[in-house]
């Protein structure tokens, strides 16, 4: 049995996410299909990316992960399969895979191009359900990873965003905005020792949030506080309420860390 | 081990179609339960209609497709069910399963009145709970087709709307609208041959939009566009944008088809 | 095989809940994880409650229930395991399992301690990735009960709100508004014999709608009415809309019930 996640922007409105399914468990009726979120905005490439790498750690070793943020479909971008020592990626050459792939040991990179593979006739609008759906399966199913296609050796990249670090004083930016209005960062829990974080301060638009706190109760309702996410990076939020509104927060804005320790 | 698919007006806000995977569960443990759509608007027959068509294709044969878009909950409709050369149908007998079997054979139509299959007590108000999701689980648990109950030979008819035909037009009518505001018609690709699509000129609410493009990425961002869709019908999209919102379409909205190639 | 249902505030928004699904299948890969729905207001606990009390009836014996409405999360609040007659419920100690518990017999409570049935790093804002649902998936795949913790005595109780009775009158309350607007209330079917309700009238802000309808077409299109709903409580509908927005309710609006039969 093989896991297969997904992570797209085609919503869970119209009939999409289940034709996936459908083709999935046509050709491999014991995978386990499993949704990472289909709520990534229409096209939003780095949103999809960040959902992929916060959620991809939780799965198991063997799982393949779908992910379709895939504004170019239909034109000359390449479609590609990752394997990596813990799990298979598959999707459009657009950096949508590239975040996940951070903490993880690439083996082989292949442009999926094995149209035994595919689910025919092929559409030029939903790759989805008819190269990637399918390919992920076949897998799932057994076939072999170097079946896909041919080895690539470049591919499009998604860079992080620059972090700038001076003595004292980290300076990142706000990645994803989640349903809760929580700000998360591109500043990692382990850019700094735990007694550095204890004496930071954090700042976002001139206003200062004090040390990351160890849990949303640590503020009154409504209050705004920076924390250590769930995922693992500085996240903004408001007890009870939504840092993205109260702050007025975007993809995109700075946030800074102040850590005076490492001064002098 | 039998797919069984659900689509329903019932949101997934609520605990409607988990209680639904429940009773599936409880009576065909390896029965795996995949949501085509439950974002169908309440009581939309014709698009709980369209929906299931779309992504029954799909689906590897065998598949149970339970389909609850129904108003006349508690009523005197009928419950059926219907197997086909491919898939069995479950659902009420107001025309939902109707569109879905253009493309199949039909091998036998059964009105549902075997209380054995049913969940106990039966509400008046959520037959999709108490009837259709308990039948659909029985026959993938291997009870036979003809145990549901006993032949009917008429049922709620839903007309494919009317396509007029011309010399060289064609017209139809916007029948589904999605999440990202495309609107799909009722011209299927199949009414023209290849060389005539490409000569075609699509036109709705007198904006003329050329022939179908192969892909959105044809046209500037923000710009109309038709297009044959990933089910097989002409759709009128806008590149990174909603058709729908630009271009104020609805559902019944004409759209007409000009093939010179086809005159004298 | 077990079957795993998911109560959550968390939306499908993100891939908090995906998450979830991946710890399970990686601890009980032969696991089925169900959504009941993630779609509870943030921190509603009694919405939580009525959702898993309204979906655990219809799920098979041995099924594991998580519920994760948590605002207290990493803050002192014990999470509890609770073993019953039928099923089993994993979540927060404040109340959002006891609802569910009123039809069934408890046969052991427990305090989840156990470490080596957790994620690790436990975060400090995500226990239904790093705790409920490891510890739901360790159980799964056949880890004793009574290895999760201690036997606990007390807990956090989750009052049902009182009706008040009288010699010919039920007065109840709005426990739980569902998607369609329908008012779900407190009143049990089973309060009053059927004959009784027959001759009932139900009674919301002044507004007299006569006894429960046995369907929602026994009143005109946009039509207010009372119905036993399918969850078993007395419930305020609008046929084709929502009572919610028709008569402006919320829940803990009053709700009374007059059995003029029950007199003298």
């Amino acid at each position: 049995m093989s896991v297969i996640t997904l992570t797209t922007d085609f919503s869970t409105q119209d009939w999409f996410v289940g034709t996936m399914k459908g083709v999935i468990l046509g050709i491999a009726p014991k995978a386990s299909p499993v949704d990472i979120t289909h709520a990534i905005a229409q096209g939003d490439i780095r949103g999809g990316a960040f959902a992929l790498m916060a959620a991809t750690p939780y799965f198991p070793k063997g799982t393949i992960h779908v992910a379709v943020i895939d504004p170019g479909v239909g034109s000359e971008r390449r479609a590609l399969a990752i394997k990596t020592d813990r799990a298979i990626f598959i999707g459009p050459d657009n950096g949508v895979l590239c975040w996940a792939l951070r903490e993880q040991k690439i083996r082989s990179v292949r442009e999926i191009t094995n149209e035994a593979f595919f689910h025919h006739p092929v559409s030029r609008t939903f790759h989805g359900r008819d190269i990637f759906a399918p390919t992920a399966a076949h897998l799932a199913a057994g076939r072999k990873f170097s079946q896909v296609g041919s080895e690539v050796k470049d591919w499009a990249p998604l860079p992080w965003p620059e972090i700038q670090k001076s003595k004292n004083r980290l300076t990142g930016e706000i990645l994803y905005i989640d349903h809760f209005g929580n700000a998360i960062t591109n500043l990692s829990a382990d850019l700094l020792p735990e007694s550095a974080w204890k004496a930071a301060s954090v700042s976002i638009k001139r206003r200062k949030l004090g040390a990351p706190q160890s849990n949303y109760a640590s503020v009154k309702p409504g209050k705004p506080l920076a924390i250590i996410s769930s995922s693992g990076f500085l996240e903004i939020a408001v007890r009870n309420g939504s840092a993205a509104s109260l702050l007025k927060l975007k993809v995109g804005d700075a946030v800074t860390v102040s850590v005076p320790r490492l001064e002098g």
